[in-house]
C-alpha cells in the first residue's frame, strides 16, 4: 500500500485545531472547525464514512461525505484504527434519532471537506477505544510494554488528569498557607536507616556515592533551622526495597515541615487540605474535625496501626468472659497472660458449616497465622445459638456472656481468636479485614465512603528481638513526648513518640512527627538506636551541628500522593495512577530498564560489576 | 551557665505565633501578640533591653522593661544572637524619633511580658544580621559549609522567595492552557548521546543499571503518542559533567510538550509565561511578539548564538573596505576565503595606547585566541584617525572606508579582527561582549533591561572533525524542516532543524524544537549520527516502536528553571538560587556528599570500586 500520508508528514496545512474532540456542542452548528486525533472507530454506511476521531478530550463523530469532498471520501477509504489525522469541516446537528446521549458531543457531528492523514498506524497488539464496550483489558505485562497504547485508555487517562489537579490544589493550598516550595538535592548522602538506599557512584570523587533520598527529611529540617518557616515540596523519594504489591521503587510524597509547630497546626493544615481536594476533586465536603485515635486504642479496637473504619466489627475483649470456663484452649492463653477477643460479624449467622471450615483453616490457620477459630452462630430464625467448641468442653454460660459481651443479635455471627497480645490483636485485625472484604464493605471506590482518622501517640522505639536492639517507629529525628523524656534512661520502649499518621480507609496516606530540635536529646537518641558519637558524627553531623545555631521547634509531615490520587481515582493499583510505574522487580518493561551499560561507562566511574554467578572472577 | 531554656524546651507555653515578624503595623497597637524567631541583635540601654526579633518576614523590635516584666527582662540579659525565642506582650507605638521608616515595622514596637528560650545558640562562625550594615559576606566555603547560616541571610531567602513564585506563576500559566503535570520516572534507562549520564546499580538485576535523566526527552515524547495531548513538568535533570561555573550537576528545568504543535504555538505559550512572571514578579510588560533571528544571523551579526542585545556593537563584516589594500595579514586572510569583522565601540575613541596593547595582548590574543588586533580611533576632539597599522601598511583610504561601513563617529573606537570564518565571528562575538563588560552594559542585575530574543533555523548536525561523525546539534529527535528532509542524502550538514532557543540576556534560557514523529525519518537521522540500526532499536527502540502505532506530530522545549531565576534575581551565581547547591566539583559542603558507603551496601549492589591509584588490585 502507497504511503496515504500528505509527503510532509510535518507540515498540517490546516493550522492549529480549532476544538478538541470532546469541545462540540449544537451552539457550533454552522462553524468550520479543524479538529486532530485518533481514528477510533470507522463505520461505512451506504458510501458515507463515519470516524470516531478520539482526543484526550471525547469523541467527535466525523462524517465524510462523497457529495462534500470527494478526495477526502476517498482518502477516509484507506484510514484505519488509530491512525492520526486533521479534519476541517462544517458542524452540523445530527438528525434526532441519531443523537448519543452518552457523549457530550453526541448532538452534532463535522461533515469534513478536508483530511490530512498526519502518521498511519499499524494493528494494535490490543484494542484502544473511548467504546467501553470495545474494550478489553489485556494482561498488564502486555499493557505495560505498550505503555503509550495503555495510556491511550480514558480511564488511565481520567487518572492522570485526577492526579494533575491534585497537584494545582495541593500546591496553592500551601501558598495560601505561606508556605515556600523549595528543592532539596536528589545527589544526597547515604544514611540508611530503614530501607536500602539507591547509590550513585561519583566519578569526580573515586570510591565515594551519592544516594537518592529515601525522604528530604534531613534536608527540611535544616530548612527549618535556615529559617525558612514553611516548606512543601510534591518530591520524588526512592526505597530499593524487595516490592510489595502496593510499592514503587520511585513514589512521590507531599513533604512538608513548618517552624514553630503543635500538631494542632499540622492536623487543621492537612485536614484543609483534604477537604479542598475532596470538593474539588469529589464535590463532597469531609467532616471535620477528622476523627483520632491513639495507637493503643488502635490496635486494641481494630487490631492495625492504620484502622479501616469502614468495615465496623470492632474487636472485643472477651477474656472476662470466659474466666474459669474449663476449656483448655483458652484457660491456657488466660493464665500465659493472653487475651481471648471477638468480632460480630453482623448477619452472617446462617453461614454454613463448610464456608467455616473453610475460614478457619484458609483464612485463620493459613494466611493469618492463629491458632484457629472458635465462633458462635446466632441464626437468623431465632433458633438457638450454635457453638463449633461443644457445649461438654466450652459451657453454654461462658458463649452467652460473651455474646452478650460484643452485642450479638439474632443472624450475628461472633468470631473468636485467642492467643498471647498483641499478637492475637493484629490476627483478629487481619480476619475482620477478610470479613469486611467478604462482606463487600472495603471495596476499592471512587465513591468513598472516606474515612480518615489520624492515630496518634505511636511508640517512640520498636525492639527487634533479632537484632537485640531498639529502632525507630517512625525516624530517628521524631521527638519524644516531653513528659515521657525521662523514660529514654529508665525504660525506652514506654516511651511514646509525637508522631501522627494520617489514615484513609486503612490505607496510611501520611505520617509526620513533631521533631527533635535540641542536639543532646537528638545524640541520646542515636545512641538507643545503637549509632555510637563517631557514626552519628559521620552521618549526621550536619543535623548536629545545625541544632548548635539556634534550631527553632519544628514538625511536619509527608503524604503519599500515588496512594492519595489512587483512591481518590478507586484505582486498584498504584500503576494505574504513575505514568510510567516500574513492575515488582522494579524494572520497567516499555524501556526495558535497568539495562547493561558500556564497560567505558563504569571504568570512568571507578566501579566493575561483580555477577553472583562469578563470584570466583571478582 | 544553666541551661537557660524552660525545661521542656518542645513545649511552647504560649501557642503558635500571632503574627510574623514582619507584620505589625501601627494599627496593631494594644493587641496583645505573640512573635516566634531569631535573637538578631540587641541592645543594652539604660537597664531596658531591645531585641531585633527576626524571622524570614522581617524585623520587629520587642523591648524588655522590668516593670513590664522583671522575670521577661532577667531572663532576657541571657539572650545572645542567634537565640531562638517565643515572646508575648503589647504593640505600642515607637515615639516619633524612635521610628524606623527603613523598616516596615518601623512605627511600633512590642513590650514584653512574658519570654521562653525555645533554643539557644553558639556563637556563629559569621555573622547573621537582616541589617545589611551588620553583614560581612564570609568566603564562599564556609557559607556552603554552614549553609543553614547562610539561608538565613534575606538576599539568599528572597531568591528561594522568587523561585517559589515562579513555580506558582508557571503551574498556574500551564494549567490555564490545558497542560497537564506528568511525572516521568527518575530511574531510567542509560542512553548516553551528549553529556555523561549518572548511574544507578539495580540490586535485583545484577549487572544492570538505571540512568538519571538527562531529560525526560523520550517520556515525554511517549506521552504525546500516549495522547495525553499536553505535557508539562518543573523536573530535576542530571549531567556528569566536568562542570564549568556556571553548570550545576543536578539542575530543574521547566519540561514541555505540545501534541500537533507547530513554532508559532511554542513562541506563544512560552512568550505568555514569560510575560506572566515578568508582570508578577517584576512588575514590567514585556513587548510581544520577541524579536525572532536565525542561526545564521545571529552568528553574523553577534558572533554568537545566543546573543546578549544589550551590548549594541554588531558586528560589520567589512571584507570588502580592505579588498586590494596590500596589507599582508589581510590580503591573505581574504585570499584564503576568510573575513574581516569590525566593531563600534562608542564613546571609547580616546582610549591610550596601554589600554589598547593589553587589550590585544590579554584578551585578544591570550583569551580569545585570535591573531591579532587591528583598531581605529576616532579621537572625540575631532582631529585625524588613528589606525593601529602604519599607512604605509594600510593605506588610509581602506581605513576610512572601514570606519565607514561600520558608521563610526567621533569619540568612537572600531576593533577589526580577520580570520577564516566562522572562527572570526564567534571570536569577535566574544570581544564584542568583553568590550560591554568593561563599559556596563551587560551585569548582573534584578531592575533589567529584559532583552528576550529567539535564536531560530540551527543546523540540524554538527560535523565534528575530530571523530569524523555527525553530532546532533540540538538531540536526535529533532525534526528536520520539510523542506530539508531531502538533503539528508545529499548534504546533511546543510540540512536545518526545527529548533528554536530562547534567549535572555546573552544567556540560552530555554531550547527545544519540533520532533521526528516518523519512524523512517527517525531511523535515518540514528544512522546519520553513526548509531546502526541494532543500536538504535537497543536503545531507543521503544520510541521507534511507539511510532508504529500513530504518533502525533509534536514538539516542546524545556527552560532552564535555575537560570532563568539568576536573572531574575539579579544573583551572580546558580549557587545563589538553589537552596542546597553543590560546588565545580559536583560536592556538597555541607553533608559532605559524595561519601564513602558500607562495603555491604555495594556488595548487595553488585559492584565493587576500583580506585584509579590500585589498578592492579581491581
Amino acid at each position: 500500500m502507497d504511503d496515504p500520508r500528505s509527503p510532509l508528514v510535518s507540515t498540517d496545512t490546516h493550522g492549529p485545531r480549532t476544538h478538541t474532540c470532546g469541545a462540540l456542542r449544537p451552539e457550533h452548528v454552522g462553524q468550520t472547525v479543524v479538529l486532530k486525533g485518533w481514528v477510533d472507530t470507522r463505520r461505512d454506511l451506504g458510501g458515507v464514512i463515519f470516524i470516531d476521531l478520539r482526543d484526550r478530550h471525547g469523541l467527535t463523530q466525523v462524517v465524510f461525505e462523497p457529495h462534500v469532498s470527494r478526495a477526502a471520501h476517498t482518502l477516509a477509504d484507506s484510514l484505519r484504527s488509530e491512525f492520526v489525522v486533521s479534519v476541517r469541516g462544517t458542524v452540523r446537528a445530527r438528525d434526532a434519532e441519531q443523537v448519543n446521549p452518552k457523549l457530550p458531543t453526541g448532538e452534532v457531528e463535522v461533515y469534513v471537506d478536508d483530511l490530512v492523514i498526519l502518521n498511519t498506524a499499524e494493528a494494535p497488539p490490543f484494542t484502544i477505544s473511548a467504546h467501553e464496550e470495545k474494550r478489553t483489558l489485556a494482561n498488564e505485562d502486555l499493557r505495560l510494554k505498550y505503555r503509550y497504547l495503555d495510556l491511550r485508555r480514558p480511564e488511565l487517562q481520567r487518572n492522570l488528569i485526577l492526579r494533575h489537579r491534585f497537584y494545582q490544589i495541593t500546591r496553592r493550598h500551601f501558598d495560601l498557607h505561606g508556605f515556600l516550595e523549595i528543592e532539596t538535592p536528589v545527589l544526597m548522602k547515604s544514611t540508611p536507616e530503614g530501607a536500602r538506599d539507591y547509590l550513585v557512584p561519583s566519578r569526580l570523587h573515586p570510591g565515594k556515592f551519592y544516594a537518592l533520598p529515601q525522604s528530604p527529611q534531613t534536608y527540611k529540617q535544616i530548612l527549618m533551622v535556615a529559617g525558612l518557616d514553611r516548606y512543601v515540596q510534591i518530591v520524588k523519594c526512592f526505597r530499593d526495597e524487595d516490592l510489595r504489591a502496593d510499592r514503587q521503587p520511585e513514589f512521590t510524597q507531599v513533604d512538608v515541615e513548618m517552624s514553630f509547630a503543635t500538631e494542632e497546626q499540622i492536623y487543621d493544615l492537612i485536614e484543609g487540605l483534604m477537604a479542598a481536594v475532596w470538593r474539588e476533586l469529589k464535590g463532597v465536603e469531609l467532616p471535620r474535625p477528622f476523627p483520632r485515635m491513639t495507637y493503643d486504642e488502635a490496635l486494641r479496637r481494630y487490631g492495625s496501626d492504620k484502622p479501616d473504619l469502614r468495615a465496623g466489627m470492632e474487636i472485643h475483649d472477651v477474656s472476662a468472659a470466659f474466666e474459669g470456663s474449663g476449656f483448655r484452649v483458652f484457660d491456657g492463653v488466660l493464665e500465659n497472660g493472653g487475651k481471648i477477643v471477638a468480632i460480630r460479624v453482623p448477619g452472617e449467622g446462617d453461614r454454613g458449616r463448610g464456608a467455616m471450615d473453610r475460614l478457619d483453616k484458609d483464612v485463620v490457620r493459613k494466611r493469618i497465622g492463629a491458632g484457629g477459630l472458635v465462633y458462635f452462630k446466632r441464626p437468623s430464625d431465632g433458633s438457638e445459638t450454635y457453638s463449633s467448641v461443644k457445649a461438654e468442653v466450652l459451657p453454654t454460660v461462658h458463649v452467652e456472656r460473651a455474646i452478650e459481651a460484643v452485642g450479638a443479635q439474632a443472624g450475628d455471627l461472633v468470631l473468636v481468636l485467642a492467643g498471647p497480645a498483641p499478637t492475637v490483636y493484629t490476627q483478629m485485625g487481619a480476619l475482620r479485614l477478610h470479613m469486611a472484604e467478604e462482606l463487600g464493605l472495603i471495596g476499592d471506590s471512587s465513591d468513598g465512603p472516606w474515612r480518615f482518622l489520624w492515630v496518634t501517640d505511636f511508640p517512640l522505639l520498636e525492639w527487634d528481638p533479632e537484632t537485640q536492639r531498639f529502632y525507630a517507629m517512625h525516624h530517628p529525628f521524631t521527638s519524644p513526648r516531653p513528659e515521657d523524656v525521662p523514660l529514654l534512661d529508665d525504660d525506652p520502649g514506654q516511651a511514646r513518640a509525637r508522631a501522627y499518621d494520617l489514615v484513609l480507609n486503612g490505607n496510611e496516606i501520611g505520617g509526620g512527627s513533631i521533631r527533635i530540635h535540641d542536639r543532646a536529646v537528638q545524640q541520646r537518641m542515636f545512641r538507643l538506636l545503637g549509632i555510637d558519637e563517631a557514626e552519628a558524627e559521620e552521618r549526621f553531623g550536619f543535623l548536629l551541628n545545625a541544632f548548635r545555631y539556634g534550631a527553632p521547634p519544628h514538625g511536619g509531615i509527608a503524604l503519599g500522593l500515588d496512594r492519595i490520587v489512587m483512591l481518590l481515582a478507586g484505582a486498584g493499583s498504584l500503576r494505574d495512577v504513575i505514568a510510567f510505574p516500574k513492575t515488582q522487580s522494579a524494572h520497567e518493561p516499555m524501556s526495558n530498564t535497568p539495562d547493561v551499560v558500556d564497560e567505558r561507562q563504569l571504568v570512568e566511574l571507578h566501579i566493575r560489576t561483580v555477577l553472583p554467578d562469578k563470584p570466583g572472577r571478582a
